[in-house]
């Protein structure tokens, strides 16, 4: 398969391969076992019934999933509690390598985190005609479909559920949230399609789930509505359920965007959406099933006349509402910020306002508005800052939710990612996701040893450098300071800083010759500041103690406001955009010189993709910069070129 | 046919109806015979061979297509020196009614100015995936082809070819000048749908053309290269276009968009666009055919930051070059303004500085930037003023150029053109290439007669209204004084000012908190009015002297400048835009009046197409105006509410 080894190079496996490695049979065990084999055969060692220096056995007490690590007396020993927590254990010690046979070892335990570590693919399996194969992927075509039927390259699927496996992520959903015509056939004549995939990544602890349309009893023959209420519709779900289960017997459960740029959904009927997700819930039950239901519900009618709506409002508005209505198996999946993905946001304060509500937080792998993998923009930090953040301003090492969901970056693309670089990003979310206290910078050095075995320090050096920073440099050439969006409307690509300034969509900078940003606090703006408890709201309602970051997205402010670093506004925003392609120059300049320590195919990819990086960073900076020249007038201070 | 009748519904030939005819018979002359059959059916005239107070005729001395119209002694005749002029001669008399069987008429002849009165229809055969079934189509779908293969809805193609012989247009392309892959093959193995539609043309004096890519050598199997000097590249189109001709021996030719917008051309071989039009006259020529070949040809790849280049200096930069290059049977076809069709534009600077080179004017019925057929915009006061533009400012009643081509509006749409007042712009067309030096607002009037006989005073008059100042409207409400563009990006729906202000393809206004407009001057601009002869230059190089209109096209003035008119720049953009949503309000309601003088669905159609055009009327004056007052910061004198 001419599929890039991403961070499982057969190299890797070097340190397990020549041990003589003992472990039980059977069930997902086999999956280890197989690895075990495979290595051993690259690498001389043995898988043995006795007297081995690699130990895996099935114990009580660990929990599901976990999974503890000891060396005494020259023999390591991975215990676990279920086979997939031996899985986990055995990538756990292929990360280690020598070092896990080298001198006696504490007594070491691993739990994940979060139970529910997912991955949702926004895959069409007809090729949409606006939006593709792959709805914001750009990597390809799909890994699991191809014009209108599930595409068979099975040998790639199952490498993708091994490298989602070394990482942690346990659950998939294989189709867009937008589920079209073809797709909503999956859930019924097609679910063959869905089980075939299921049956590949079961061997690998994956789940698999699917997106439904609400309006499926309608669109599929059954009753003419889809009240979540009419008993003909709650049959109609059952009996589907039942049909799927009957197909794949661990099935996830479903995936649901309702009422949201146009799906459909209960408010059809007059309905809650705590209706709509409990009728799914109940189908879902008996199964152990769970219903995802996204709380990405927000007017995309907007008025841009009308400063009063604010569509950052929106989640928390219409949710908090329903706190404590939902079912035990509906989640209600919360993308991490107020608005959609942008590269600087505050985390949504609908996240820890629904104590009595399964939420999950749902993060955007895929690069959608962070240079849509053409740009180099490592989001470890991002997500590292949004899974650290409490809602209450007390210091936790637990979990902000109770789920973590991702949109994924994957397709079919050889390298997996587009951009190569972009794989530190699925790697580092499913870490993240086991893990959410890890330091983001050390899972950065753990993806570029596994995926660059054997690296001299130049190398490891370099590859850390370019992307480490990648996120601030990206954050420095696109839209100040959280004001959010200036993107091209539709494919989101590039500088556009008016692009949703006259929208419905309910985007806004509200820049004029005097100032610029969005005026979210209590007193004279919408309000959105007064959703936080304290001590965020607090701290977010006054331009005094607003972080810097996100001070465009809370207040207007004057372009001579003066930031605590002394700057104006205005002078900060055109000392960061040439900074930040002054940062991708050096970056380009960086990956020039490993030239010969990488693999060719893989440097001249990431070569390229720099190349269209530094493009598009003048592009914006030249754009944003003129932008704002043109409407404050005010010069730059150290006189350099602006248009 | 559950079609509208337009300007020939039965009641329009009553008075021909009515009367005793002779007409000769054979040939196209069969087509008047019919019409005069049909029309005695239902009024009780007669088709007689002797004793007629309707006389046709053929003699010599009228030239091609023109006839002539006397009556004395109570017989009115219609003479022509081919049957193509008794069958215009035949809808003369029947626009004239009873008033041309009504005492003496001394003599009319009536030749029309331009020999070639062409329609383009930018019709695809396979629906593509952004542009549809129709590029720039607002009619629904195409009236020949629909899904890849032609639509065969013949009757329906009978009755346009009808109504456009009664407005005098004699040549239709009949696919988009963007040729993609199944357009290609139209040239060889599929011209029998060409043929059939030719077939169905003919007996209204219509002649078909072609839209063929320049690379079709290449895509149709033929030799690897579309080099126009290559001798088997010209021996193939030899051979295509001899089959071409036996298939279809009244063929009219080729019309060819090169190294434009990314069609490929003769550019890519070193090769002038001379030698790509020529080789494919060459071609055409044993046969009599035209290749007529577009001159909109500029960068697309433009960098903003570059003010020194100007997409306006384009055409004319190109092609003026290559005068006196072109063969007698290429027709270089110029779209009438610099840009692309906006609802203000100079005449292009490029006619009249090819006096050795045969042009055709391009103008665009088809409302792309002027309301898409959603806003009533009736556009032929726009090319009355192109039509009467004399490049050396002398007055002349003579053609601009020699041939008059235009972009269609017609669709599958019941009412042919989506909105039913839309119909005016295409007959207008059809009417001013007759007779350029015409009162637009006689060809109006004559519209609103044929489309509504027996209309009253009441209705007549509102019509008239509604459409009389309908293109002043809807420049008033859009991009003020000739600037431009403002349009969202792709579609070209609705305002966004800055929607292509950053962008690569060339359309600027370049506003800033100072001032707006775009530096074509010849002192410190672009040297884009120093195209034009005197005395044009010299008008459009001074703020002082260029026409209100075009102020901004040609100048970057102060919102303070002081207009002819006494008001500042801003001032006159906020009055013109509150101005032009009044008149649309004033329309509307001029409109509403007229319920139960129109058809029902007619005036519910165009009912609902107001409140639209109210909607986008208002957005874009709000956008515009909230802009300008953003940068500006100036107020508006009457204090009218700015957003």
């Amino acid at each position: 398969m001419d599929v890039d080894a991403a961070w499982l190079p057969a190299e890797a496996f070097r340190a397990v391969g020549r041990r003589r490695s003992l472990v039980p049979a059977g069930g997902l065990v086999d999956t280890v076992r197989r690895e075990l084999v495979d290595a051993c055969e690259r690498f001389g060692g043995r898988v043995v019934r006795e007297d081995a220096e690699l130990v895996f056995e099935l114990t009580e007490g660990l929990g599901e999933e976990g999974f503890a690590l000891t060396r005494r007396d020259g023999i390591t020993t991975v215990t676990a509690s279920d086979e997939r927590g031996l899985l986990y254990g055995l990538f756990h010690v292929v990360r280690l390598g020598e070092e896990a046979f080298a001198g006696d070892r504490p007594r070491e335990e691993h739990r994940p985190a979060y139970a529910r570590r997912m991955l949702d693919h926004w895959d069409n399996v007809a090729v949409h005609p606006v939006m593709g194969q792959v709805e914001r992927g750009y990597s390809g075509g799909s890994l699991f479909w191809a014009d209108g039927r599930a595409r068979g390259d099975w040998e790639r699927v199952r490498a993708y559920g091994r490298l989602l496996a070394a990482c942690g992520i346990n659950a998939v959903t294989v189709n867009n949230v937008n589920v079209h015509e073809t797709e909503a056939r999956l859930l019924t004549d097609r679910i063959g399609d869905v089980a075939a995939i299921a049956d590949v990544l079961r061997p690998y602890g994956i789940r698999t789930h699917l997106s439904v349309t609400f309006a499926a009893p309608v669109v599929l023959g059954g009753p003419p509505t889809a009240d979540p209420l009419d008993g003909a519709v709650r049959d109609w779900w059952a009996r589907a359920t039942d049909a799927v289960y009957g197909a794949i017997a661990d099935f996830g459960g479903y995936v649901v965007k309702a009422d949201s740029e146009g799906r459909p959904g209960p408010f059809a009927y007059g309905r809650s959406h705590a209706d709509g997700a409990n009728m799914l819930a109940a189908a879902l039950e008996p199964y152990g099933g769970t219903v995802h239901w996204r709380a990405f519900v927000y007017d995309h009618h907007q008025d841009w006349r009308d400063r009063g709506t604010d569509r950052a409002r929106a989640a928390y508005d219409h949710f908090t509402p329903l706190d404590g209505r939902f079912a035990k198996n509906a989640v209600l999946q919360v993308k991490h910020g107020p608005m959609d993905f942008q590269v600087r946001e505050p985390v949504s304060p609908l996240i820890g306002a629904m104590p009595r509500t399964r939420l999950a937080v749902e993060l955007q792998v895929t690069q959608e508005y962070t240079g849509q993998q053409r740009h180099a923009c490592w989001l470890g930090p991002m997500w590292s800052e949004v899974l650290g953040f409490r809602p209450d301003g007390e210091v936790s090492t637990g979990r902000l939710a109770h789920e973590l969901v991702a949109v994924s970056n994957v397709g079919d693309d050889p390298f997996w990612t587009g951009h190569p670089l972009a794989q530190a990003n699925l790697y580092t979310f499913g870490r993240l996701a086991w893990n959410p206290a890890a330091d983001p910078r050390a899972i950065l050095d753990e993806w570029i040893a596994l995926t660059h075995p054997g690296a001299d320090d130049r190398l490891t050096a370099g590859l850390h450098t370019v992307l480490d920073g990648s996120w601030s440099t990206y954050e420095k050439y696109t839209a100040p300071l959280g004001v959010g969006f200036m993107v091209q409307p539709g494919h989101h690509y590039g500088p556009g800083v008016d692009g949703y300034e006259y929208s419905p969509w309910g985007t806004y900078h509200f820049a004029d010759r005097d100032g610029v940003g969005v005026d979210r606090s209590t007193g004279t703006g919408t309000g959105y500041a007064g959703q936080y408890a304290t001590p965020w709201s607090g701290l977010y309602d006054s331009p005094a103690t607003c972080p810097d970051d996100l001070l465009l997205f809370f207040h207007h402010v004057p372009y001579t406001h003066v930031l605590p670093s002394g700057k104006t506004v205005i002078q900060h925003i055109y000392d960061t955009h040439f900074e930040g392609v002054a940062e991708v120059e050096e970056a380009r300049r960086v990956w020039t010189g490993l030239a010969g320590l990488v693999e060719p195919a893989r440097h001249a990819r990431v070569a390229e993709r720099y190349e269209e990086q530094l493009r598009g960073a003048r592009e914006w900076r030249d754009q944003i910069n003129s932008y704002f020249l043109r409407k404050s007038g005010v010069p730059d201070e150290r006189g350099r070129t602006i248009y």
